[in-house]
């Protein structure tokens, strides 16, 4: 049986374990959420390297095949650093979220996440790199992350935080939003609302799982049964699990606290 | 010469720092924001109780006389961890809190604060304990520090905020409102414009700083020439440099990033 392993500051990157795990039903899999040392988005680089390839060795320690770094902010600032730490291959949600993005033909793109994503240029390096002709805007929103985690994806104020962050770069005629950070997608009411039916958003979780089907699709095969999930937290905190719930739909099952 | 340890989980226990420095110019300071590992107030008790006790080593270990646990949630979860490591006196922002609020004179007080301070009911016991015949209600504001980081302490996206969280209370004829969080009184302009002239916010910087003075004013006497600020972190993020200029005033001078 193949396991993957997820891992995030919080639980935003429970949104990539639900996109993924109906279309690879037969996976197991670890999700990892670093909650005694989130958010990573507001730290600086060398402590979320420090941070990831933690969570990464923890990840090998439990004998997972692929690890997916689903913390837009470690995919950013320390993918190299993990694939450097991990034995067995490392997706991150950059460069899916970007090829996403291109797919789409827009000409006019702005990416949105943390100021530790944003800080970091990881995404509008990538876009550059693979596009140079399209245009490139990107907005940080540390507003937003607080504001999923209250259950307000879809409330006149984050309609209005939105508005206040956004309104001058949708103004500029952009024609798809990549939502860096996993825990956008919970903010997608509000986002669609603001950014108007001619802007594409490009949700990092359905992209990431896209990848790791396109690249390591074999694993889907390995398996027998039904997988499991198990979710390990270095900090049991009430609001992971009721945000859990909100995003898997139903309370986590097998919940274990780990110190890394 | 005298020293003051204050630690913070980060940037908001620089009010404290700010409130507390004119009225001691001749002592030394240390502050200590443990930003590698913020926020303290999503997080469970046992968690905080561990960073509290580290942080307080820490300043014991650079010889402080004094530590004043600015974070409201370390101040509510683990004041008694932190005393019993602490061979000098400690003090606590809880309890200065509770009788300023009650020096008022209010018959119905409201405490706000992070979930993990309110969750912890330390305001509320330490209230019905001291009067019992005042009335007491708690709110939990998790949007209110990211709206202080964010600098819109004074913005109509705040008051809004502030409206959905404290409306119901306020109704109820609320007489003094505990800020029972360091970083709330960033948010005094639109907090003040919510609440009403009627109701008094007590702010704890303010009410901390009382208490120290009380209590070990003669600290005060000990130093002969003005006292310097050193503030150590634990990550060295572009965010707590700019809200500590906004705290402060100016760029904060001795800094040093510090692994607890």
């Amino acid at each position: 049986m193949s396991t993957i392993g997820i891992f995030d500051s919080g639980v935003g990157g429970l949104t990539v374990l639900q996109a993924m795990r109906p279309r690879l039903p037969m996976l197991d899999f670890i999700y990892l959420g670093d909650t005694a040392r989130l958010p990573y988005g507001s730290k600086s680089a060398s402590t979320v390297r420090r941070y990831a390839v933690n969570a990464t060795r923890h990840l090998i320690d439990r004998g997972v095949q692929l690890v997916v770094v689903a913390c837009n902010t470690a995919s950013a600032s320390a993918l190299d650093e993990v694939v450097a730490a991990s034995p067995v291959p490392v997706v991150g949600v950059v460069e899916p979220g970007v090829e996403s993005a291109l797919a789409s033909g827009a000409r006019h793109i702005a990416v949105i996440g943390t100021e530790g994503t944003i800080g970091s240029e990881a995404y509008q390096r990538s876009l550059q790199r693979r596009a140079p002709h399209v245009k490139v805007d990107a907005v940080a929103c540390p507003l937003f992350v607080p504001l999923a985690e209250e259950g307000w994806g879809d409330h006149p104020i984050t309609d209005q935080v939105a508005w206040t962050y956004l309104s001058e770069v949708l103004s500029r005629g952009v024609e798809a939003l990549i939502l860096g950070c996993t825990h956008y997608p919970l903010l997608k009411p509000s986002l669609a609302r603001i950014a108007g039916p001619g802007v594409k958003l490009v949700d990092s979780a359905t992209a990431v799982t896209d990848a790791v089907i396109d690249r390591h699709g074999r694993m889907a095969l390995d398996g027998s049964t039904e997988g499991t999930v198990t979710i390990h937290l270095t900090d049991a905190s009430q609001r992971f699990l009721r945000i859990a719930k909100t995003i898997l739909g139903e309370p986590p099952e097998h919940l274990e606290v780990v110190d890394l």
